[in-house]
């Protein structure tokens, strides 16, 4: 049988370009998607670095113009990693040329921004897709699992830290990572925005939140070409610059379940690469996971024999854990990047069913609407309903 | 050479009683001190309870009135471990009989009532000390060394969480523990109090506060009598009552050198028996500790070689490590009871070379006016001065 | 109700003569024995120091003399916490003298001592018994009662480690542990004895062994007085003495039942300050334990539903774990000392019932089987069988 | 710049085909060798199955006789992943035709086939490796560098398990791994294999061994089709065969460099699913290792100040671990499939060179050599020389 095939324009190819490209690749091989993914261009400035991209990538073409990419009619899906000031500006346009569209998280600048992106992709009909790829990791899509069935019955807490420390060194260079033009917000929008849709996903939706975003180190060294992702870098630059993003942001949460949350997203936090990690109470047990362990779930059931309680540590990679199936025998476990394999054949499957996957631009606007609603309760230093600001919007979702 | 001796009347005989009690045993078999404690005599309402309380921990007399105690000439130093609305009471009474005071946390009912009894124990030259015995860990007195020589640097973040589960089975019974008149507040006074003392006693004074107090069962079965410990019991009473006290209590905190703070008490986290656990990252350096690991301190050192930087657990049972070189060779290790005996040693120690030991009722007040900036948030929505609160009072600390 | 008193006789008070002391204090305080404990005596050859420990450790008098000791009147049970080379002497006069024998391990130089000693306890009618102490650490105790209600089925693997590292220094001098007329052997007698009594408790017999003593450090500085146990010593004597003790110690074991073992005691674990570990692996599940963690028990039932299979981290601190309701509520940890209280008011309570409890010194004769086994097997490089050793003797047990 | 090209054709195409096939589409995505692989050709001999396999996992075309694979002009490379008992005649007919040899381990099914091998390998000029992967997990390598600088100082120590439950049920069938004409034996050739090449890599070379081989259950069901990796299956089927493998491997060994190792590989330890252990002490340090986390190494430094001693835990994802910076930022953990491809393109590199890499069949002869020295010691209870036993041939490695 012939399968259906989605050509994909990815414009962007860095970090994220590397992992949506790498998971592309390896879908085929994993999996038995009624949809088969073709990747055929990726799109950068430059045009010497996009061209090794996508050889070395295995991309069949390349654009140096997104405008161009869109209009291609070779184009079924267009995959945005480039910065957050432009996820917008190309998500509408690439709706309105009928492309499908899969964004980067977080999905804009603001909660506006982002409501015009979900306007645009329902209008025009175009399937749309947000990456909050840990969601796919096989322990946390159990755990979707076991609070679904009501195995952790009704919740009381979720604690959430995600936990960094590539910048602590007040000599690391003020790159775009940095930067309120380019990305909107610091540690929030990059971090948080992952503990938020964890969150949503296992629990629920918030009701209101009370938070901080603090910046630690108020200005840095200004260079040249900052790319912005090896921990150790240091600057001898003697220009600084102001740092207009949060190194930081915490809040507490109210969900519409009732239950209560922690959540903490930082790069200051020494000896945390990268700590994701969450933890869920419930009347009837808890689960605790942490993404550098990303494999295993720890499970606690109240119900369990008395003197044998404790939490179980499982290891995700058995037969009947989701996704896992594919990979390898139970015990040899999958990294980082088979979240992305995961979403995506998700992604695809949907695709092929002709049905809209999730986490797609209502999770991205409703995503946005708690991390809009921090930024508020930071200034104002107040409670802020999440629901009253969705409902400023005229987009139901 | 003959040891001066402080003879103790202690004033409770339970969970408290019990542990205070065993201190004092332990005392001068692990350690020198100058002082020794002699069990003079325990107070209780119950004379068969008190009595035969006083014979197995090995006191010398009791009584039935804490106020006839008070008034003994044989005693000199009155301990109270009776349930939270007694203890301004009993420690200003003993203060103005010129008896020294050691008070179980949290101090007081109310900021108030804290500020009285501070004021009450200066007035009258008496010691004054209050138990928060958990700084009394080895690893905890090790990690305050290592801050307090700047090896963590300037301090960025600080996340405790105090996790119970004793009292999530809805028909466990409304036990005095559960009674705001008793207590004045549930899982915040018995547990948040812990980590704020950590987090005072490690990182510093709060600036400011932003919380919740929450009641997740609020109505609890009436029984006759409930002891309030034990974790798994379930009552069949039909008559229910209300529960006024916090089962959660979660905040957010400033501190007054920079650092930010994630705060969460709970008796609801299934799973966690006892989970006190603070984490602390500074610009060189971060601890964790966990009180169910009570030996182990994880440390992380940003000036560790490059491929090697990790938490490293340390078992902080050595000779180097603070209290530890007293009970036994590295790696057997000591627990939950060891913290009362350190404590106390240091409170012996403190009173024969006639100085004030920490943490004594200034601690005590500032606890409180943290707690009480907490519940004031948790009331008004907004965040809560903590220096504010204090600056309301006559009395300077 | 007067409770039945056993006077207790001490000899040696250095170490263990402390843990028996402190939980001979303790017994009362936390247990409610029908047997009572009486600090009667302790002995030792230095006259300042037995009577500055007696004055310490609370015992009512002290002999210089350990024959005197023996032939007092006031004393029902002599606890000998000696080196090695003098149990069997004391023990069988003790027996003669009428006196239960509480007996330190190992319990001898030799098998043929061990035997010697066995049949002077039986052949006097006195209670005797062997300081396994890590048998009574709650969690291994609970480890036992799963395993003899089948909850693991038939045994398949037992990989039992003790590591430690306080010698690895090559300075480190030659002290009296490390002596071969005093000891008898190094880590094998000092680590392997308590390995090879967890894994007969919960396992069963050893059948035959094959295994290798080795000294990795020949020479060693001597010093005038070198009292042993601190770690981290180091001494600049150039004169040097050779060591005859064993470094470590491993052997593959075959179990009576079938069970195959793997052992390893040595002193040059870098970084396992007392990594006494145990892991039991049978047809239905599988416990982990760790003396470093000595609250918790890792259990794994196949039972588990698929997916939520793994090893559960329980924490043995509840009423339901042996002997832990003595101590605190759940999660309250207890330490390495508390191991001794639990074995002592089990002896006491068996006394109290006429009963000789167990470990005991077929235990120890056992015990010593296995070691001598091992020795014999390290020489010839070949199996020895257990039973075969001790058939050639004429005691039945 | 025109990279060379390595045509490989493999044989077999199941679990480690798969891994192979994955890994080779995978190195030019990540890595920049001057070699790059061509999935020419796969071959099995179901056609129905390789050509499907061909397809999915994106070989260029199949053969069904591998004996007309080898005769293919077009292939540089054979990669032998079948069934351990056809290793031998493969890789010998490979050598003759020219071709390089990649040969999954263990490299035979006795000493003697392996050193034909060799042999022939070297005869006839073709560059040959053995795929112990795990050698090549960032954490390892990092181990490696570690060792060879002198960090741990004089090696003492080694513990090695490799602990699997796949199984364990009595009914599950008597599939090909479990059958000695196919792998020549169970979990010894399967996973003791890997521990000895890890101990080879990071120790040093085996002097001698003693050691037991064990079959719990001792019949099995027959089944018709039995693929073998599934870790749940059971059977109903009332025939029943001889088990005539192991299902454990026990060993003690002594190195050539003086350091002792204690060696575990069962299939019988239920709750690890994939637990490739090892731990090493050293005179200045150690570390530990564990596969189901395998991007976390322990590592431990004696020469750490006092007090702050303990096992750090590193997350070798950071630029400076080996391979760990082709994949993801610090702390993005991988996982199983990327020790295949770290080893395929250092196996690449070293093409492009000239030179032959490591392991190759050397360490699979001398792998081998243990092993058979452990199958030689479980039948004659004694130990035996591995030197011994290759110094019967007469090829010299």
């Amino acid at each position: 049988m012939q399968k259906k095939k989605v050509r994909i324009g990815m414009i962007g190819y860095k970090f994220m370009g590397k992992a949506h490209s790498h998971a592309y690749r390896d879908v085929p091989f994993y999996f038995d998607s009624s949809v088969e993914p073709v990747l055929q261009a990726i799109c950068g400035r430059d045009e010497e670095g996009v061209k090794e991209a996508a050889h070395k990538m295995g991309w069949n073409s390349y654009e140096t113009d997104w405008r161009k990419l869109i209009e291609r009619d070779d184009i079924d899906l267009i995959d945005i990693v480039t910065p957050n000031n432009s996820h917008a500006e190309i998500a509408i346009a690439a709706a309105k040329a009928g492309k499908h569209v899969f964004c980067e998280k977080p999905l804009a600048m603001t909660l506006e921004e982002a409501q015009e992106m979900l306007k645009a992709v329902e209008e025009n009909g175009v399937m749309h897709v947000i990456n909050h790829n840990y969601r796919f990791s096989p322990a946390i899509q159990w755990a979707k699992k076991l609070i679904d069935e009501g195995r952790l019955g009704k919740i009381y807490h979720v604690r959430a830290t995600y936990l960094q420390d590539w910048i602590m060194d007040p000599k690391f260079p003020l790159v775009w990572r940095l930067s309120k033009e380019v990305c909107g917000s610091g540690s929030h929008g990059d971090l948080a925005a992952h503990s938020i849709d964890l969150a949503r996903f296992l629990v629920g939706e918030f009701k209101e939140v009370s938070g901080i975003l603090e910046t630690f180190i108020k200005e840095r060294p200004i260079v040249e070409s900052s790319s912005g992702l090896s921990g150790n870098a240091s600057s001898d630059s003697d220009t600084y610059g102001k740092v207009d993003v949060d190194d930081a942001s915490v809040f507490l949460a109210r969900f519409q379940n009732g239950a209560i949350g922690t959540f903490e997203a930082t790069r200051f936090a020494g000896g945390n690469r990268n700590g994701n990690r969450i933890e869920i109470n419930g009347e009837k047990g808890s689960i605790r996971w942490d993404m550098e362990k990303m494999n295993e779930l720890d499970v606690y059931f109240h119900e369990d024999e008395p003197g044998l309680q404790g939490f179980r540590t499982i290891n995700c990679t058995e037969e009947v854990h989701p996704f896992a199936g594919a990979y390898w025998p139970a015990g040899h476990i999958i990294g980082y990047e088979h979240t992305f394999i995961n979403l995506i054949v998700d992604m695809l499957d949907s695709l092929g069913k002709g049905e809209n996957p999730e986490p797609n631009f209502v999770d991205g606007v409703r995503n946005q609407a708690v991390l809009a609603a921090v930024e508020q309760s930071s200034e104002t230093k107040t409670w802020i309903s999440v629901e009253g600001l969705l409902n400023k919007s005229k987009i139901s979702i």
